[in-house]
């Protein structure tokens, strides 16, 4: 029975696990992967601090920062069921069962899925949801890009000087992503923005080599051997049945970072809390490390 | 009439224009200082990326993260009331008037003072409330310092290297601040920790050579040179009157940043949202900034 499990290793989780190593709580953390949705970045601009920093940068600055404290670290571990039976929280992973007297979720967010033809067909076959991992590859190619927020903006800017042609296929009447990168995007002659659009079938022979588009009900094929999903995120928070979610499935926290079982704090992408920013990640992870030291003090 | 008026530039301060800059919304800052209490902090370990930053060096890289944007700054000007009426919101400070549709709070916290005999008298005379400024000018000499938190192992820190002896008297019983600084300063043999123990009297000549210390209804003189002050934080918020604020003075916000007014935002340690800290603060002003940006969305 440890005080502290720590699911996670994003922002919010290793921020959450300098403050408790610092507070010396007997913890560990328990992931699939180091970094998070921030290892997955392009170009960072707006962790305070950091004028200018690649996400897989400022990941490893973070991995190195927990590295620092010796913590017990269950890396390439998935929690499969999480639940609270009287006083103790009872952690199921892939691997071993684990008890503890408080834990913050911090599990973060996965990409979305299209559900259209030729998704599954066609992934890691010139279909990616990662364009920090895969742009480098699409050298000299026509590419399309999904979504129109900061996330689909930022894949844009990273392709920006790889691509030989990006088209943006976003189903809102107009971009939604910060409007610097916005202008940035509209400078470049080799970006072709199609608004009020969705991306309707996936072509290809072994790898992708086409989709078929739709916009104000005509319909387009574009040619392009890769495809950049970026059409959202869904919370990993499938493993806590007993909890309470919104509709999005993110875990509903207070300003504390309480859930509605005593004990049980989530904090980052996973949560209600508006906004998937690095920065904001790292202060909640903060608040819910904190929280979880004072609950443990008054238990 | 401007968009946004950000009041302070501590870490949440700061965050909040980097976020505004990048939005391209039309902002100023108005600030009495730059880097807030970050910059009064002796050595960050707790700021993820950063393992070891020292408080104004932190500060210095928040300011020219600030700076990189050409934001309009309004140095060394302090706001002396701000109010809401109809759907302006006006702003006098010691030298101008602004008028502004949205406002976030990051005016921040001040030291509390002791409010006992000789305090006003030796003010800078040996006392002091900012260890990091002052800490060098004790060198070789007898310092106490007074409170039990974070900031008061804080002081003693940065004192250790510094001083001959230091005395730390901790009104509670046991100390507050993180363990892991507690430990430092146990093993260090030139401390004396007073527990349970208050200050009641400051004496001197010129400069401050004693204090009196109760302990258990037990009186006692320590000869000091130096008297550091970190006894906690008053927040800076007396600008504002007609706005929700809870017994101590802090601004009460929701989750969102949004305090009781449509329109005011506030952020980082003015507010209730609980630990002082750099990155909670810093994550608080982000998430006010897009606060501020979806509320003009929608007006």
């Amino acid at each position: 029975m440890v005080d502290l499990v720590i699911i996670g290793a994003g922002p919010a989780g290793i921020t959450a696990s300098v403050y408790a190593a610092r507070k010396k709580m007997d913890f560990l953390v328990i992931t699939r992967d180091i970094g998070g949705q921030a290892a997955l970045s392009g170009d960072v601009e707006n962790y305070t601090g950091y004028q200018f920093i690649t996400g897989p940068e400022l990941a490893e600055k973070f991995e190195e920062h927990m590295r620092k404290y010796k913590i017990k670290l269950k890396e390439d571990e998935e929690v499969i069921n999480l639940e609270k039976i009287n006083d103790e929280i009872l952690i199921k992973t892939n691997q071993e069962d684990y008890k503890t007297k408080t834990v913050i979720i911090a599990s973060g967010k996965r990409s979305k899925e299209l559900g259209i033809s030729g998704e599954k067909e066609f992934k890691n076959k010139g279909l990616t949801y990662c364009a920090t991992c895969d742009a480098p590859l699409f050298a000299g190619k026509e590419v399309a890009v999904i979504g129109g927020g900061n996330s689909a903006l930022d894949a844009v800017l990273q392709l920006l000087k790889i691509a030989k042609k990006i088209y943006l296929i976003n189903n809102r009447l107009t971009l939604a992503g910060d409007l610097i990168m916005q202008e940035k995007i509209k400078q470049s002659e080799i970006v072709k923005i199609f608004n009020d659009a969705q991306i309707k079938e996936i072509f290809g022979d072994k790898m992708v080599n086409g989709i078929k588009i739709k916009k104000q009900n005509k319909e387009e094929i574009l040619p392009v051997q890769g495809i950049f999903v970026e059409i959202g995120l869904i919370p990993n928070s499938e493993f806590i049945k007993y909890i309470n979610k919104n509709k999005q499935g993110e875990i509903i926290v207070n300003c504390y970072n309480e859930t509605n079982l005593p004990g049980i704090f989530a904090a980052g992408d996973v949560t209600n809390v508006p906004e998937k920013q690095i920065i904001i990640a790292a202060g909640e992870g903060a608040k819910a490390a904190l929280g979880a030291f004072k609950y443990l003090a008054r238990v």
